[in-house]
């Protein structure tokens, strides 16, 4: 079989962009032997055409001059690894409008302005494939869209920034503080310089914002999605959740009710010890979907890294090359928002139990005071924990998981909690997430 | 948009042909919205056209006539789920004949006669597509072929079979032996009337087969594959094991050397308890593969069912008629084995630590005998267990862990064993199986 020869043209030479232009080079002959597609490097674009990299191109590719890409007809497929969303939006605009495929690793474009790129692509008759975007290696948006196509999809839940994960792997295998962890995690390469985006959830509402517009077929932005980090996590709060069985991860969780309602949320989450994804540690990703057809499903894998995320970015030139993404793509009906919005549920309306840890004196009536604020609420108790002895300043932690309810109940029963005299520093509150196991 | 009508003939109408005509009759209008594809049940063939089923069909679709689906030129998509290799391959080769593309989910049929059905699909500008015939629902073939097709893989570990799973679960867990454990398996519906095909490991060795096939991108047949069972298997080495720090499953097991030799196995297997595969339980199947970007990446969910299985096959039927299934099997370059016979590597040549029990007489010098037969072979121990107390006929169990060996060394050495007067029974042999897991 002769072998179809793809251009392909790459913008921004950093750490992915090494990793996907070293596995063209390198891999283009087992490519095409499983393929019959033969990769090749026309151009790789940067400003920064000076530093050290750790790949050596061949002369004459890397370039600081966008045209050489975008008028090269030749070139049928342009890679956006340049991140952010200002520039980054321009070049695939400019790339979709010059009749080139687009592979982007962005997902930070695609969670805030994905739905008018996807049109700008739909316009000019290409695609946009971002399987990279999300979770890494992890082939989770082709499982997601092919893989589960003829299943109704209820509900997602993923860790899916490694940052993140790594740092409470750290507090919680290591017992260190979310400070020290986040220096580890630093020197280990698993955090940025500004761990900002990932320490807030930002990230991860990205990634939930693409995954979820897949999963439930329907436009979904990225002001849909609560979010809440990592950053005021303590490390005792982790202890005490472990010793009533739970896990401290920070998940991006989609629900999809009954009658039709969204629910969208990244923040900490207390899950059983036993469940699946409890023992997803460092800088792992994991996503586990629940289809009605298959039940539950589990994708496990890096999820990020120069390497596992180039082979996910190949994967999709690959896939837009054999014009498997053209299809797809065109058949990623999004239902516009301006003719059926999806009904968001607000973050009052969400239904959790939840992990509440009060700081108060030790005295007697607290507890008779703590139960009535939370009775007034109509919050329920299903544990207690309370250590003997006492700390500092003569306060106790008190520690309690409640019962099922929505989320305004509980804010109004933090707020009573706050007021009380006895209560000597603001309640912490930590979501407890009861992930359905699929079992036999 | 508008809607592409797909219509689609059905033969075998048992527990997944239900499910997949349930499907499509439940979710044409969802998988519409999804895909663009409405998908119509033009007809469903089967000899047993009176049994009752836990699916009404509508009047007229149901049939025991193979030509009317056969010659109906509007049927694109013709789906065997019949099962068996014999009627099921003629009832492919007519399907495919008559210009239809075929879904399937028999991977005996496959394994056994795939490379010669793949031939006559290409011969006839058709394809088959097989995402259902490996591990039920999880979408592994697609991730292989298209999420980790810039991969070299290197190895896959799978736990492909849900009956033994099942099994080795209970008799682990429950402290059930091997009777009671496929009694219970028959009772909830997770071993069939006659389970020789899955408790001999048969049916693990054609899911292998295909997987390997994908994996490695040459033509593998069922004979390369090394195949042990189950049967055998006592609760004593499973609880032994257990207190070696081992758990045992049946594992699948696909690796290619540097040197390109392929070793392909199915047998029990020891494998440490912390390993992400050592907690999958019951009926549940997981594959961990390893790719020479993306590291390790490990697919969990139903590997049977009804609906699971129903799902990969609508998923199938979906990306054939989308046209990518087309384009990825045309893709799918089997070397020829006449041309590049893969070197499958022999299994007494295969390498690996083992666990063997011996029943010994409980008398002076018995470890020296055992330990000089060990030592004439080259085989270096790495543990051993051996409780106080003395069992029937005054024997006692003697478990040793090895370091890694050649299989035909310790076959040698358990001939050696076998021989000795203070042997009582033939020694029990169970390959350790080391995983390697991905970590920070």
């Amino acid at each position: 079989m002769d072998e179809k020869i793809v251009k392909v043209g790459l913008v921004g030479f950093g750490t992915v962009g090494c990793g996907v232009a070293k596995l063209i080079l390198d891999e283009a002959d087992s490519i095409a032997a499983k393929t019959g597609l033969r990769l090749e490097l026309a151009c790789v674009v940067d400003i920064d055409t000076d530093s050290a990299r750790p790949l050596k191109l061949p002369t004459g590719i890397l370039t600081n001059d966008f045209d050489k890409l975008l008028k090269n007809d030749a070139i049928q497929i342009g890679v956006e690894l340049v991140g952010g969303t200002k520039a980054a939006k321009q070049i695939q605009l400019k790339m979709l409008k010059a009749g080139k495929d687009v592979v982007t690793a962005n997902k930070a474009l695609l969670a805030e302005h994905g739905n008018e790129l996807y049109r700008a692509a739909l316009e000019n008759g290409r695609c946009i494939a971002f399987e990279a975007s999300c979770a890494g290696g992890i082939p989770i948006v082709s499982g997601i869209r092919t893989g589960l196509a003829a299943n109704n999809i209820s509900a997602m839940y993923g860790i899916v920034n490694g940052t993140c994960n790594y740092i409470l792997s750290n507090m919680t295998n290591k017992d260190e503080d979310f400070a020290e962890a986040l220096t580890q995690a630093k020197q280990k390469g698993y955090a940025e310089a500004d761990p900002t985006l990932d320490i807030s959830g930002g990230d991860s509402a990205h990634k939930l914002t693409i995954l979820a517009s897949i999963a439930f077929g329907c436009e979904i932005t990225l002001d849909d999605v609560f979010v809440e980090g990592i950053e005021e996590i303590s490390k005792a709060d982790i202890r005490y959740g472990g010793e009533m069985g739970y896990i401290l991860k920070l998940l991006a969780i989609g629900q999809k009710s009954k009658d039709n309602r969204i629910s969208l949320r990244v923040h900490p989450s207390f899950i059983a010890k036993d469940n699946r994804l409890a023992n997803i540690d460092g800088s792992f990703n994991a996503v586990s979907i629940f289809g009605s057809a298959i039940g539950q499903v589990m994708y496990y894998g890096r999820g990020a890294g120069m390497m596992p995320a180039a082979s996910a970015v190949v994967a999709d030139i690959i896939d837009v090359a054999l014009g498997n993404s053209a299809t797809s793509f065109r058949h990623l009906r999004l239902k516009s928002r301006s003719k059926t919005a999806p009904m968001i549920e607000k973050i009052g309306d969400t239904v959790s139990r939840f992990y509440v840890r009060v700081m108060v004196k030790d005295q007697p009536g607290v507890f008779a005071q703590i139960g009535k604020i939370l009775a007034e609420n109509a919050i329920s108790i299903s544990g207690v924990l309370q250590h003997e002895g006492r700390g500092p300043d003569n306060t106790v932690p008190v520690v309690i998981a409640t019962h099922p309810n929505k989320q305004s109940k509980l804010t109004a029963a933090l707020d009573g909690l706050d007021k009380l005299d006895t209560v000597c520093s603001k309640p912490v509150c930590i979501r407890i997430v009861d992930i359905p196991e699929d079992k036999d």
